[in-house]
């Protein structure tokens, strides 16, 4: 155990989380990992450590992960302009190809070797696997090429990832019929896929401590935010930014039967722990 | 979590404890539980805790008990004096019945009512259930009445119950084919219970630190006994008076297939989790 | 077979048992046993044995039994007097013990255990087993200490037993969250037991003929009672005293989806193979 | 049940059936049936009945069955000769064609209608299904025509029909790969068929009490009978005639693993329970 | 492979099958075979073929046969004169009993043997077989002795034989609790065993093109009728004669939700392979 | 089907596949692909519809592919210049990334998507996933860098692919248990799984016809080598060269197991269904 505290308190601390375990035990619990989490190895260590631990004691969980800085690097190394149309990366075909590459050759990898690291066992998909995800093009108002949305989802791949006690990973391309390639934003493929496996939680790592009344005070930050509240923090701009898309991903989650869904502040170590095994939990909780 | 620690601690904590669970998770580990740490209240809900947590976590937990005490004190508001040869009670007909009643009706049952309490799900069975303990009158020198030992082990009850998911508890009173009840030493019927259910582990909660060099020196415990060094330390006298028949459990486990055997203080808080979830664990650990 | 009738005679008593065989085969039969059945040795006996025949048929026999004389008899042993309050055991907590222990360690695991010596395999369980049986506090007029009234019904250890092909035999004890132990009434609690398992017939024993028009003229058995006569023949006095909770159970056994509940004498050799081996059956039979 | 004796009595019956079904249940039985037991429609009836019972009380009940009579009468009635050598029908190619058609598609399905009505369930096939009797021409010192021997078994249509609990009912006739059919003699299908599933038990009904040392005399019937015997029997010519192709079959039976065979006289009704159900048994019984 | 092409083209036959082997895979086809294609050797073979070839690759076929003409050919053999009234057969006890031995023993049988030989693996069936086809008297207006209508399919035993990857072989002969035989229709049978299963397709094997407009114009065919225009077909004598028995079951298959029935030219070598593997087909096709 | 040839005749090409349908289905086929096949788009979709069209026939195909093509073309995007130190690539750490990128993200990925758009379902993996390739530091006389030899296969993951009827595609990168990525040579790797799985055939696609006795006459391929014949072939330089490695995967797999090893053509359209599908099938067969 742990040299810094003695082993009696440990023991406490172990007996502390029971009423947690037990509460999550055979659950399905869906992990959106990205930001800053992503990218500082230790903090990327500690969470795959929290995924093993949560996946020895039972818990199901499946990690759904971005990948934007590592993409950006290597279209770079291969001397490509990434280009943002309102926060969106434009994905023309030469740039779908990598993002695939990167995100299912590369960063999904890297994270299944961690979890065996960390001594879990994982299994690396994209949403071309199995077909899982099905896509088309998004129908936003400026073109963004192959940016795609979720036309169906098929969790059957995961399903037995799960059944078989593995940990699925998945990197958040999906294909249309002729075979072409979209990149899926990995907040709604997420939510998507909590909703597809009946989760009882969505976790999103971000880079904030969770939705505030002011940006610039943490301390505002609300704990906890019913669906039927979001119209008025949204009228109010205390949704607004970055934070749109987030907090629509968790309503879409919930209003497709996943029981809660929450942000968390994933620059915290071991944050996703701290969130499952405490009453109060950190960040924001969204609830039907 | 715990209140005393902070968060972010109790979740290192937690992940210390990583390597722990995966090395017993899905195993089987049997509890023999007995002495101080079946008298004192709350040393038994630490104990019950414990094993909830075991079993949550997906060690496959079976719990041994004994319970002199309160056989004797029933036996006396019975108006029945008891009597002991050897350190044996000497166990007629009726006794036999009281001895029945007591751990079967009375603390077996209250154990699997605080297992249920502290949120897991236990079954309580006697060796009479399923066949599962055949006996007979006990070979030695003297007649100790109904003081039996175990012909056979029928561990598919106990097999069913952990395949359920249930923590079975069992109280160490066996029958012969023709319904005739014995007193089983509850050390003993562990070992040969583990042995039964191929066990990773025999763990026996007693009333000492472990096994002691100098029984006046608690700094004295050896911390590890293979098996081959069995023999001289009985002849050395170091292993000797109550310790004998524990020693012999554990070293009849070992030779079963158990793979360890470890002695441990039940007086100590959560020594269980402090046994399992520590390289140097505590108490004496007996191996091949 | 049997020495007094002709080996061919025989044959066709077997063969003229067809009929019945395939109509309860792989079906659930709760019975209720207590009275004199319980008390004489013999038909103790005849009872566990008529339970080992179904069980090997094929029928999934669940045995519920009482046990009030013996619970007297100890508490006697014990210096304690038992008060009873319009025919319910007071139960004050040191009594809800001797209950527990009489009832969960000594009735049941004897039954165990004769069942055993017949042939057939059983499980002993009481209420608190799994958390089986929750209860709280009966609601009648006067205060009857610990009587409880059930809760709710967990009924899948007994389900897994019969899965693995054991016969459970139930000590009728409950408890609540808290662990404090109730005295529930067995006629009730094999009712319910026979609802949550969808049960084909719920076989009551009792220590008179069945419903008599006139207690005092055996020949004015009712032999079978639709629902809808049984408020009738409460207010004809018909069913009245004792009479009247083992009918309400058998009511609502029948209201919850049990397809026969018959009341039958306990006090007459095989009276279980006799009801359920031939058209007329013995006893009252009560239908929807 | 039935009306000749009293319901205690019959009650009586059942239970002391109870050590005979205990030592049957699960196990499987082959029946060969022929001779009388199956011209007679009341032992026809009887037999079937009693196959019913077995099945319903758990014995795993194969029926393999003969039928030269009906096949001579049907040749007869389609004017063709029946013509025997050494008591074996020689079979040219139209008569193997009769042969199948009356025994797989009248007696076969006449014997499935009758234990439906018995209130069993069976599955009519011949040894053409799922090709489960391979066979060659019979290596006989003279031409038979197609009277074949078996190469080889496939039990598995039969395993299947038993998991689903249905009574697989035999036709003995067999092909080669090129589709020749075979007429197989049914006591040696039956004791291959009873090799080929582990049979605990392999009951041979016959015209005749059993083995007996003198023809004439019924008293002289030999209990049971040792494989060592066997030669010796033969040698003293007790074994002789058309003795001598059953006791082979029994003989080859218990060579390859089935526990018991026993040949009984079909002519007493019910004589494979009055067998199963008593410890005398009747008729000759061949061990290891 | 076949010699007379190239193995390149081959290929690119058997690459040209797979999204017709992609759209019947693990669906049951239900084919009703009778008429030329069952007297001519070389067809019989050709369409045992077929149906060992599809299942192989996946399709759980289900086959129906008649047997008129070896029924009437076994009739006179056996010096009896068939009669047909309004086309059916006329069955009398001792015709029934023909029919069944002939259509269960003779002709399936000889089927199953056919598939052995070609690869596949096959169990025969009659109603007969697990109580399969429950049948009555027909009631139509005139007295046709045994032939029956159809009471109730189990289809059970059909659908094991499935599940262990045999292809069932069925004979319609049908039977009451009594035991009587029947005498059904095998294009009825073949209906409603299809509706039973749950089929994809009703292939039903004829000895004309299709349904023609004109009889004397192969070329006026229909290739596909859709249930709402069988009355007006019929109405202009489009659907006349011996079709209209054909055409009322695919009409009754289609009403108990099989999604496709097809009539095809059984005389056309793999007439059924070129149905399920083109997308015109052959034949006429009956959709909802 | 087809549009060249008559339906007719494609149905029995259809049928004249039956054998060879029978001989494999339910087998294990691993396909080692790479070299020009896997670059010319047309001869991609061939052995991916080949692949779809054995998968849905029930053959359980493993794909293993190389590309080394695609890794120089992106290294070389990327600037980085490739180095091959007797024919094998030197793999510098960031090389080894691109190759894990390369394969399991981008090739690895596209032939999912086509065997989707072929019609099969296909799941994605490479040997880091679930600790499917354990690998460790080539041991050659030179430092090749992160070139991998093989320590371990673990192939649970493809065999619950398997057997949730996916088609496995695995790319052959390793890693060790500090999470360093290999370069696996696909030869290897393919016989090492085909050995794991225990396979019936492995089959490698080439870019030569087969073993040559001269290389420069096509017609002198020796169509079969037994593993006895190996050595000699070497000695006299028949096997030299590229074909060295290629030859001794063969050698491994059928040394561990595997029944068949075969090299065939890739450059020849549907040369996979041209080798299984006939009896002399095209390439050079390596058996036991």
């Amino acid at each position: 155990m742990s040299d810094n505290i003695s082993t009696g308190l440990q023991a406490q601390v172990l007996i502390s989380a029971l009423p947690y375990i037990q509460k999550y035990t055979g659950r399905v619990v869906v992990v959106k990992y990205g930001g800053n989490a992503m990218i500082n190895p230790e903090l990327k260590r500690a969470v795959m450590s929290d995924i093993v631990l949560l996946s020895l004691i039972g818990v199901r969980v499946v990690l759904v992960h971005g990948g934007g800085p590592e993409i950006t690097e290597t279209l770079k190394a291969l001397g490509k302009q990434s280009r943002f149309i309102d926060g969106l990366r434009y994905t023309d075909a030469e740039t779908a190809e990598v993002v695939q590459m990167v995100l299912a050759g590369k960063i999904n990898k890297d994270l299944v070797s961690l979890i065996g690291q960390c001594g879990g066992k994982a299994l690396g998909f994209c949403g071309i696997d199995g077909g899982m995800i099905k896509a088309k093009k998004l129908d936003s108002g400026k073109d963004l090429g192959f940016v795609g949305e979720i036309v169906d989802i098929d969790p059957q791949p995961l399903a037995n990832a799960i059944y078989n006690r593995y940990i699925p990973v998945i990197a958040t391309v999906g294909s249309d019929k002729n075979g072409q390639v979209y990149n899926i934003n990995a907040d709604t493929a997420a939510a998507e896929i909590a909703a597809a496996l009946g989760a009882e939680n969505l976790i999103t790592l971000t880079d904030i401590r969770g939705l505030m009344r002011d940006i610039n005070y943490p301390d505002s930050m609300i704990p906890e935010v019913k669906l039927s509240e979001v119209p008025g923090l949204t009228e109010q701009g205390i949704i607004s930014g970055g934070m749109i898309p987030k907090v629509q991903s968790c309503v879409k989650a919930l209003e497709n039967g996943v029981k809660k869904a929450v942000m968390i502040d994933g620059r915290i170590e071991h944050s996703i722990l701290i969130e499952m095994f405490s009453d109060e939990g950190i960040g924001t909780l969204f609830t039907r």
